[in-house]
């Protein structure tokens, strides 16, 4: 095998190996570095391996197991009774270093939850977050976290968040004194619920944050802070709105433009630049969300992922096994906050 | 005075009468059976009514305060201290039947607040909700509440909205036994907090109305659901989310249209038709939430809305105000909720 191992829960996400393989398969292509361990049933993923070249299935293993975790088990049924679990073997073979990463695109609770308990959290942390990016006005991605891992969230989950997600955009993408704001239903101290008052107190307390205060949903997508700290109900139901809103926008579109004749010859000579800029607002375009504040890497895919974004999900799964994210985060946190719980 | 007369905060929103005023006199020119009560300090209120028809200022009236409720006021301050505030005049000139509806751009906790101690709950309420239109795929606009105010609710708060957003569906905009859908993080039965568990299975019981189950943010522009009900929290950031994305949008195909002499020419010539495709999507196009499950009408305009924003807000009023909005929602309502009791 080569340098960087990934491990893909192949059964995960709304399609399964239809579009888990060949996008392993792409990623592979494109990457000669990387090895693949395809954990699910053989038989369903051996017809998307026939005709392939020698060199390629050369740098792929296959765990086989028919047992897979569905979108509507609960946590807790895939924890005690799924034990062999597409889901959970691969997450068994980063906690044993057999891989570097592991991605997938099922059952985010269950993820969440299985990925605490074989790969603990990091000293400090309570509880790992779903963090990804969206795109800004400035071109330059903004943070969101937790984005669905975790639906309720006291203020100090919260607090941990956004120290999480500062050493994330600091130590990784390299933005000194990332800007961070708790999302908000207003901009004044007033506003908001128990658990956003108070995170707010704990982050203005803490020099180690560079904090600048509350942010409502129309500044998300400006583009004046580095990352935005909610809980995983308000963020998943956030990035999901700013997808659905966009796919609104590109119908409208479409439909205007190609109403009449002459708008329609206009159209058709645009439509490569329309294209572009569209592909660039494209959720699949930030495909992966990682789980953060863990001792092992994991990557959640979109459920309803396509080839092209479980792809991007596969990659950002090798730029953090690359880059030994958790080491990195683990270093500057523990720092920050064994510093503040003293 | 005419048949139809409205109260306006109009000191309330971030522009204060430089906005409130202008939009009043259009919607005086436009309307003329409307009268309206401008509230607020006449020293500002003055200098935008020189120079207007007689016909036009016969049909305005001014109550002057100098007493204002700001964006930062906590509600408990603004219910016991700002007696002679301009929101709190406007809506005692409804509790006392001296105009039919207010409108005010103000702080909407302390709006909330206000109206529900002076204008009182409709039997079977306990909280009144903020509800508002967002457009959607198929054209008919989608109906979402609370949109924040109530930034926590439990699952029978949830329970009521669900119930009040269908009925003002059903007998205001005649859509026979509209769909209602919970917001959650998930569509599967096991998804959510604990409000949106419970309040779903209330729902699941409930025959008198429509429930579809749970709908993801993504869903919520498809159109095929009519209402969408959550917490004022996730409805607040979920409606600011679509503007800011949307805005974001454009912002990128402005620039993308712009780049290269050949594309900037044939975008000016597209235009007109981008503009129009826009134009329905610019939230300022929905502006004015109602305070539903109230004895009177109040409706609540955006903070930052300009002149046409706040024309659209003022027309919102005048429509409830003609349909009798809350007799429509109270027969209807009552019928349902004591049955429920029962």
């Amino acid at each position: 095998m080569t340098d960087l191992t990934l491990a893909l829960d192949v059964m995960g996400g709304d399609n399964g190996p239809s579009v888990t393989v060949p996008a392993a398969l792409q990623a592979l292509k494109f990457n000669s570095q990387l090895s693949l361990i395809l954990v699910g049933n053989q038989a369903e993923i051996d017809p998307f391996l026939v005709e392939i070249d020698s060199a390629i299935r050369a740098r792929i293993q296959i765990v086989h197991t028919t047992e897979v975790i569905t979108m509507g088990d609960r946590p807790i049924h895939a924890i005690r009774s799924r034990k062999q679990s597409s889901m959970r073997l691969a997450l068994e073979l980063v906690k044993d270093g057999k891989a570097q990463a592991c991605v997938s695109a099922g059952n985010t609770g269950a993820l969440m939850a299985l990925a605490k308990i074989l790969l603990k959290t990091l000293p400090g942390v309570d509880r790992p977050a779903l963090v990804s990016c969206l795109p800004a006005v400035t071109g330059k991605p903004v943070y969101l976290l937790d984005l669905g891992a975790n639906v309720s969230c006291d203020s100090e989950t919260l607090f941990q968040f956004a120290v999480m997600g500062s050493v994330l955009c600091e130590a990784v993408h390299k933005r000194a004194k990332p800007k961070i704001a708790l999302l908000n239903v207003g901009i004044e101290d007033v506003k908001g619920n128990d658990q956003v008052q108070q995170a707010a107190q704990y982050l203005i307390d803490t020099e180690q944050v560079n904090y600048t205060g509350f942010i409502e949903g129309d500044e998300i997508f400006t583009g004046n802070v580095d990352v935005i700290v909610c809980d995983g109900f308000v963020g998943n139901i956030t990035l999901k709105t700013s997808e659905g809103i966009a796919k609104l926008l590109v119908h409208q579109l479409k439909r205007g433009l190609t109403q009449g004749l002459f708008v329609r010859m206009l159209s058709k000579l645009l439509a490569p630049r329309i294209q572009s800029v569209l592909s660039k607002m494209n959720p699949d375009h930030y495909n992966g969300a990682s789980l953060i504040g863990l001792r092992g890497i994991v990557v959640k895919s979109h459920g309803n992922a396509d080839e092209a974004a479980y792809l991007q999900a596969i990659n950002l799964a090798a730029t953090e096994a690359k880059r030994r994210l958790p080491e990195m985060i683990k270093d500057r946190l523990e720092t920050i906050l064994l510093d503040i719980n003293n």
